[in-house]
């Protein structure tokens, strides 16, 4: 049986989750939905968010046949899980539970760092997560970061200095909360495509854990459980139909740098509003 | 008589137009509508622009009895300015003609250059604007300013050298093509507040053309027509209210420093979708 898994973001950023998907679970067929005609989600009310957001989790499920649900947007996850949960009847994975987890098994010293958009880090989601896992977390919007990317100044001396200072920042902060973080979750699904730039920023021995790897692990865990092992070889490169709400020149544009490979034809669907 | 004022935005940029409106029109009631809940406009397609600046410019005239409309977004100017006169009854204008109209009395060359979002480099309102004034323009996308202006970066080294490396590409490619430009046109209304940082990394001699100056003026002179003169002294200052379709809270936080002066109390609406 090849299952069908539906990824969901309010933009692209979260073809870095469906990458690490992809390369875990070959065996899949994956539909992935970016509902760019309304990002972002990080600037609307959580009202408004888990409208859209439970909006394209249904376009997946009813109309896309997906079996399983990854919501690969950090806001969407930190506002609208539940709202998300309660409109389509299959399993749902948000990213925040498992970044915390990873976080746990990455932090000897118990103390971590997040960093995030303006929306996620209001939302205090991530420090909920971590505290559940007996961490303490302390969270920083960098709003400049996700431009910087769309930008394709991915590995650029401007960037390099806006980590600098946004690191800077909140290890004094976290500092002068008595705190000795080892480890900076990213919370944005734009941050993976900065990863080396941000291992070279952090304090030495400081660990970066990644929440699309970290989503991509448990869903593997999850889909074991209902599908026993995949086969040992298979001949088909995964199979991947992306859709998206608008902007769907900017998107193929973008997108394959997230993906790491073509994000294929992307099909234009209306949501409405 | 005082006339109602209508000022429309995707956002809050429009802000930095309605401050110039103000200082000008001291006699006004003004109404302004940042369509917070749907931006940035800029990343979207052309239909679903037209149809959310319709329904903005129709709650500023139907509900709150606007007799004139100021287009404070070069986006909605650029791609939704005819959908939005077909939809209201009242005179309507935009930010680019008066922008090229500043900067054809600027430019002794003949040679323009324009910095905006992209949404509208790529619809070339600018540089049409420009040639129907008998100049020649040329447009760069700089995707990073307003994130910059929206972290309160407008004086920042970092924001001083992202201004560097964006002109210095632009004025490559003006030289490229045998252009001698002597002004700058800003066509997105975050950039005047970026106006000193701008102002010291033009080419001596160069001018900074306003689109949001330059509108206010224009509508000066449209209500002159209408109007007459204003009185020589006005007790009041000019009445003010704002509305937001989300983010109230952000739309407060910010716009004080767009205005100049405190935004009052926004009213949240819901126009749908």
């Amino acid at each position: 049986m090849n299952p069908t898994i539906g990824v969901f973001d309010s933009g692209f950023g979260g073809l870095t989750v469906l990458r690490a998907l992809m390369a875990q679970i070959p065996q899949a067929r994956f539909v992935f939905l970016g509902d760019t005609a309304r990002l972002p989600y990080g600037s609307k009310s959580r009202r408004t968010i888990a409208r859209y957001a439970a909006e394209s989790a249904q376009f997946l499920v009813e109309k896309q046949g997906a079996q399983f649900l990854v919501i690969a947007c950090n806001t969407a996850s930190a506002l609208a899980l539940d709202a998300i949960q309660a409109a389509v009847p299959v399993p749902v994975l948000g990213v925040i539970e498992p970044g915390a987890t990873a976080a746990r098994a990455a932090s000897k010293t118990g103390d971590v760092l997040v960093i995030a958009t303006d929306a996620t880090v209001h939302s205090h989601a991530y420090t909920a997560a971590c505290q559940a896992q007996g961490l303490r977390a302390i969270e920083k919007a960098c709003p400049l970061l996700v431009p910087l990317v769309e930008e394709g100044w991915t590995d650029h001396p401007v960037t390099a200095e806006v980590i600098r200072i946004y690191l800077a920042e909140l290890l004094a902060e976290a500092s002068a909360q008595g705190m000795t973080p080892d480890t900076l979750v990213l919370g944005c699904t734009h941050y993976p495509m900065l990863r080396p730039l941000l291992e070279r920023a952090v304090p030495p021995g400081m660990r970066v854990i990644d929440s699309a790897k970290a989503a991509a692990n448990t869903m593997v865990l999850t889909l074991r459980e209902s599908l026993g092992t995949p086969p040992a070889s298979l001949p088909e490169p995964p199979l991947l139909q992306c859709f998206a709400t608008d902007s769907i020149e900017k998107f193929e544009r973008l997108g394959s740098r997230f993906l790491g490979q073509s994000v294929g034809p992307v099909q234009l669907v209306d949501l409405g509003g």
